[in-house]
């Protein structure tokens, strides 16, 4: 044991040992229990650590706390290893990470603490909790600052929580045993970087699934996979247009995609959605000629509007004439319950400047984080090289997983299921609204997908938070608004994840939160 | 079947059918063969598509691209399926699909091709290739025009290319376990939206991991995950920067980060390594303050220098004082081969303005893509909100796989090994370089790390493409380098992923390369 005794701020070792540490004198008291040797021992338990670890973790903080300064001999590893009754060997350890640390230098008298400057040492006296809070930076940057979202995976599977498939419908099992052969037919070679653009098995599965269910005109070369629509917004903005450009998108709209786009530094003008989708005023191809145009034909996002045919040949065109490029988000598009799917807007003619942009996270499940771009053909093979240098890809078993349970027919199967399965849930939402809703309104949407609008007169955050503390999480429309445009009220609602039989139960907690507003 | 008859660009239905189509003239001969049932099903049964899908597609193409005109009465489903002999219900199916797309209308007269305007029609007409090339905005944005790579995972897999670790020595018998393990002992419930941080469990490993193996002081509340380092910089320039700020960046260094922070709208400015590492000039501080400083202290990329421990805290303690975040990214820290690994900057000192960078690239495999980057304290639980406004995160059973292979111990085992088998990898290449080798130059780095650095007088880039044609892809020095500051010129040469007993071999093979200039 070593046994410490101190005068005047100098602390000399007793005995015939020929070494001394000059402390700094407020630092006294931690140095006794710096190195106490049954104190490390505990704290080595402690913390599971070795007990050179702990030796040299509390020398080097005393070296860079000043507490032990500039050319003070260390004691040799002999001495201070039986001093602390430990290996000599960890004792070495610690001098030498220290010496490789630059805390110390082996010198003619043994191992002496370095010198450093004067600014440098300042540095490392302790700082409290509260200085450090007033570091001039300690903010986060302008284009983040509104930025603060707290949501759970639980919130997210709470009733009426819009955009969450029927979890409990998916087919794991199904899923897992074509994950884990996949994986067993990979080989270590597969762990690398992979393919920038997405496996080759994948992509060409995507493209023949397109064709033909959704009626997009490419083949596997035009496609690039992204871990969702998020990523592929980002990657779109970033490819196609610089920053200043325009974007229009949607009023109300996908908050996700006003995000990506404000952040790839684009200047985006809302356009009104109305029964028959987006509608810009034709003098706008003018006065703000967008770069890029954000939509969602298919199914409109959030108030569920399908693009009316001569509207979306009418946009095609004037984004031919302008040099536009229409991102068609087509995230739901799957599901019509009022007959087979609608074709994509990028196959209804040829050459469209239309950039289409799928995902899985609706039509398997949003933890899976695979969607893709289908990029125009003009542009496709110029796009492969910038996404190879912008994007590194990996999970090949998991990107092989899903072409295959696309090839053998699960996907489709699937995707019918959940078709019939949503029909029925919204049939349930219906009938519930039309039983217990007391508030005057409309049901708006429906016609596809997962969700619907239900409008009100006002207050949809009062309502929303209110239901919210109920344990439901319906979401408000004013929140789909973009600023500086009049905004919508109502509530959007989810019915994928709830159950049917659930539905009226959910729809009168409901109409309690609303009758305690 | 149907027997058509032309007169005059009008096509009339011969027998006593009372339905009429009116043809452009130029189309006819197509249309001929558009309702033709015989060829009609061969396409069916060539695209393996249903009767009903081919029907409604044929009929598309020709109302779109104005071959069918507005106005024209479409045949009964009755006499139509009877005509081309295929079910009623699919031509029903057809005229359903058409109309919802707005297509066709009914009307007392039948099914009627609805009209669009001029400049709506003129849309559809057939496009040659030639003309989308000339699309005035057929080219990729400003910002991307440099960017093109086409590399595949094959050439990732070549000797000496660098940032490979060592793939056949990956436990991926243990790794698929344990993901099937963490698979089967999750549920439906875990597929929705996950935490936009991150899983707790592995959250919880890495902060062990770091404090114990790394020497970084942090919780698990302080650790985001990400897709990798370029996420994590992409995540770090957007939260802490803004447009226009200033990042410093090493030179030579990582060309994946001056991409990133470029995308992200910094201006770069390099600032050249030396043996000690990064060496700012005192007086930039004033001149140049910078919002971000990136950096590989452990070992700097690609040169392999030990950023010193007074430049460190020099760094550190200026940073503090200019309100500037110091990025480190500790890509391959664990692996230094001589002594243990060099405590992480972040830990240093007490309350550093240090943001580490880490991934599981290196340490488990590339094609995993998970990173993490640890938030300095004073900034985390603002950070937490912001990153859940930002990113989307899911793989909850990959993620717990990994907290399983870090807290059972297979992961310190793994880099154990790697370590032992990278310092013979690196020897073996030091040892066929000293013999082999015939340009008088420096081997630098090798302290730490995957890659060695052979400096050669010039050419490195002529000598890299001559290599490659040889089937090896070591990297041109000069790549790495930063516009505006004079170049270096070397190759960098990873040993991690190339056999020990292929060294001698493939270093011939670079010796042929360079004699064959």
């Amino acid at each position: 044991m070593l046994n410490a005794v101190t005068i005047d701020g100098l602390w000399h070792h007793e005995k015939n040992h020929n070494y001394h540490f000059k402390w700094i004198h407020d630092s006294m008291a931690d140095l006794h229990l710096l190195l106490d040797g049954r104190r490390l021992k505990a704290q080595a338990r402690e913390r599971r650590q070795a007990m050179q670890r702990i030796l040299y973790e509390a020398l080097r903080d005393a070296i860079a706390q000043g507490r032990l300064q500039a050319g003070a001999v260390l004691p040799s590893s002999r001495d201070l290893a039986r001093d602390l009754a430990m290996a000599r060997n960890g004792v070495i350890y610690a001098y030498e990470q220290l010496a490789a640390e630059g805390y110390v230098q082996p010198s003619r008298q043994g191992t002496v603490v370095a010198a450093f400057s004067a600014a440098s040492s300042s540095v490392g006296q302790t700082r409290r909790r509260d200085q450090a809070a007033s570091w001039p930076n300690a903010e986060v940057a302008q284009r983040v600052r509104h930025c603060n979202r707290r949501r759970t995976p639980e919130d997210d599977l709470r009733a009426f929580m819009p955009g969450m498939p029927a979890l409990d419908a998916f087919p794991l099992r199904t899923w897992l045993r074509l994950c884990d052969r996949a994986a067993r037919q990979g080989s270590t070679q597969d762990l690398g970087y992979r393919y920038a653009v997405g496996e080759p098995e994948l992509r060409q599965a995507i493209a023949t699934y397109l064709r033909v269910a959704r009626g997009v005109r490419c083949h596997a070369d035009q496609i690039t996979m992204t871990d969702g629509t998020q990523h592929s917004l980002a990657l779109c903005a970033q490819i196609l247009a610089d920053v200043g450009d325009t974007a229009w998108i949607e009023h109300p709209g996908y908050g996700g995609a006003r995000t990506v786009l404000t952040q790839a530094g684009l200047t985006l003008q809302p356009v009104t959605v109305d029964a028959e989708g987006i509608a810009p005023p034709e003098d706008w191809w003018q006065s703000r000629p967008p770069r890029l145009i954000y939509i969602t034909p298919s199914h409109q996002y959030p108030l569920g509007s399908v693009l009316s045919l001569p509207r979306r040949l009418h946009l095609i065109e004037q984004a031919r004439r302008a040099g536009t490029w229409i991102l068609e988000d087509d995230y739901d598009g799957e599901f019509r319950h009022d007959g087979p799917p609608l074709a994509a807007m990028q196959g209804q003619v040829a050459d469209a400047p239309v950039v289409y942009l799928g995902t899985f996270s609706k039509s398997m499940f949003p933890a899976l984080r695979l969607g893709f771009v289908v990029w125009p053909e003009a542009l496709a093979d110029r796009v492969m090289g910038v996404v190879g240098g912008l994007v590194l890809q990996g999970r090949p078993f998991e990107q092989r997983a899903l072409a295959a349970f696309i090839d053998e027919g699960h996907f489709t199967r699937h995707l019918r299921r959940m078709r019939k399965l949503y029909a029925i849930r919204q049939a349930a939402l219906r009938e519930a609204l039309q039983r217990h809703w007391p508030v005057p309104g409309q049901i708006l949407g429906g016609q596809a997908g997962m969700h619907l609008v239900l409008s009100l007169p006002a207050a949809d955050t009062a309502l929303a938070q209110a239901a919210y503390q109920r344990g439901i999480s319906p979401r408000p429309l004013s929140l789909y608004g973009t600023g500086g445009v009049a905004g919508f009220n109502g509530l959007v609602m989810g019915y994928a994840n709830t159950h049917e039989d659930r539905m009226a139960k959910q729809v009168q907690t409901l109409v309690s939160a609303w009758q305690g507003l």
